[in-house]
């Protein structure tokens, strides 16, 4: 099969050898795939990853062991676990010390023309929701994992620091609290598109109005860190929705004396994002900037690593 | 009056102007005070404090605006807020950017004859509570935060790391959820004192046995941090209880791919803490080393500072 594979760089190959389920797993058809800040880190060497990348992707059931999904239009979730463990028996799957991640560690990811993933992870696409728009699941379940951890209230102050995708989709996703949402950015463009959903926003550099419960850090700089804590009240929750390059200094003793609660935030409920997308409340079709086909893989990541693109979707 | 004064470091004043309430605070005359690790932190320049030290005390009321006040014997929350701010009617009044603190921030403290506080700071002291007891009330009030900020689950798992004053009394309240504690210290004798809790305890080199859901950090030491982390399995809390020195480094991305929780914990609620002293389910008594007359501040504080010493109080 053709696939894009991570290998000191990144790679387009078109003879690379077709996948073959092992017991428990499904073999998906890969429908659209999107590219992800993470795939352009994995090309740089984060987490040492060798192989197909992606994780982002909607397809269909080709072969799986249970008959009835065969043909069925699924997303998946991005973490095969053990099931087995205590992390797991604790309800923690995405959390298994012996898990593989799609396109992340230990398994081929979607940018192909096919994928494995354990049939326990896939999830039924609804007719509705189109292709453009589920192909963003994985993101938008990572933006629902902030109102799985933290408590949320319709009255609480909330800022989202970042109008990247993430930032975008959180901020998408958080509006639906009936909070007081404020997302702050650097690219009109960007907010401009997230005030289409009614969500209000603000440049960066202009001020804000008093102090927030809760900022949602989806920067990923220090920078953005050191303004997420200027911006919360004390006893407030900051939740850090990025990863981050090397250390991270941080004023302790001000977290202990303002009893700052800091949530760190990763992958989070499918369901949840389909039944989102479902009933249309979120609709991250407008993020999409360009799609490309799978051969064009080079042009693709350019693409995609340009400032002030979002998301870049390919076809296999 | 008589007073331990910090000014370029420690100073004992026989004749220390005495104390007037102005309109809403009442005059306490100090039967017992605490030598705390923050006012040995004062006397290096923390926080740049001039003024009576002494933030630890049991009093009784001499004048107060109701008269039923005095007699009484009484402790009292050391954070004076303004009660009328934005972060005061919000019921966060342990941070009013207005407050003052006894002995720590902008108001006189309880190493002398007589010290102030607004009347609505008072808690009178059941008769069953020594004063032996109640002079602990406000670390143990910062204990009890833990509980008021954090769920533990009685079926959590629970390690408290650091055997100073403030450890043994977070590790004595958390004893009472029923979860499973284990208290991790570097000295046999103040680990001796938390198993006559019936804490079970371990030495900081010995193994511990698998990963704990909640990490109260009270070492106040950037090993301590590493040590809490290292201890706190995906998706566990960390109770950060001390303050540190100078800026912290951690691994942000760790806290995030582990979507750890981190919570700021400082002051603590009173009301609760007088009723486990009263009920006797906790007795910090044992952590008293020695106590010293008002005029011996220099021999009560270098005892306080030596290793291996816990509370060291002084009578006026």
């Amino acid at each position: 099969m053709r696939a894009i594979v991570c290998e000191d760089g990144l790679r387009f190959d078109p003879a690379y050898p077709d996948p073959a389920p092992p017991p428990g797993e499904a073999l998906v058809r890969v429908r659209l795939a999107g590219i992800c800040n993470t795939d352009l880190e994995l090309v740089r060497g984060y987490m040492a990853f060798r192989g197909v990348l992606g994780h982002e992707f909607v397809g269909q059931v080709v072969q799986a062991p249970d008959p009835a999904w065969i043909g069925c239009r699924v997303v998946g979730d991005i973490n095969a676990a053990c099931y087995t463990c205590e992390t797991c028996r604790a309800g923690r799957h995405t959390h298994c010390p012996h898990r593989t991640t799609l396109g992340i560690q230990g398994r081929d990811g979607a940018l192909a023309d096919y994928l494995l993933l354990p049939q326990a992870n896939l999830y039924a696409v609804p007719d509705e929701v189109p292709d453009e728009a589920a192909v963003f699941i994985e993101p938008l379940a990572a933006a629902c994992e902030i109102v799985q951890q933290a408590h949320l209230r319709p009255t609480d102050r909330v800022i989202v620091l970042g109008d990247g995708k993430l930032g975008l989709l959180v901020a998408a996703v958080l509006r639906l609290t009936g909070c007081d949402l404020i997302l702050v950015g650097r690219h009109a463009e960007k907010l401009a598109l997230a005030a289409g959903w009614g969500v209000p926003v603000r440049l960066a550099d202009a001020p804000l109005p008093g102090k927030a419960d809760v900022v949602a850090e989806c920067t990923g700089s220090p920078d953005g860190f050191a303004l997420a804590r200027a911006l919360l009240r004390p006893r407030g929750t900051l939740i850090l929705k990025n990863t981050y390059h090397g250390a991270l200094s941080i004023d302790a003793s001000g977290l202990v004396v303002d009893e700052i609660t800091l949530v760190g935030s990763r992958c989070g409920p499918f369901a949840p994002a389909l039944r989102l997308l479902a009933a249309g409340l979120v609709d991250p079709q407008p993020l999409i900037t360009a799609t490309y086909p799978l051969d064009a893989a080079e042009a693709a990541f350019a693409h995609a690593a340009s400032p002030g693109v979002l998301k870049v979707l390919m076809t296999p």
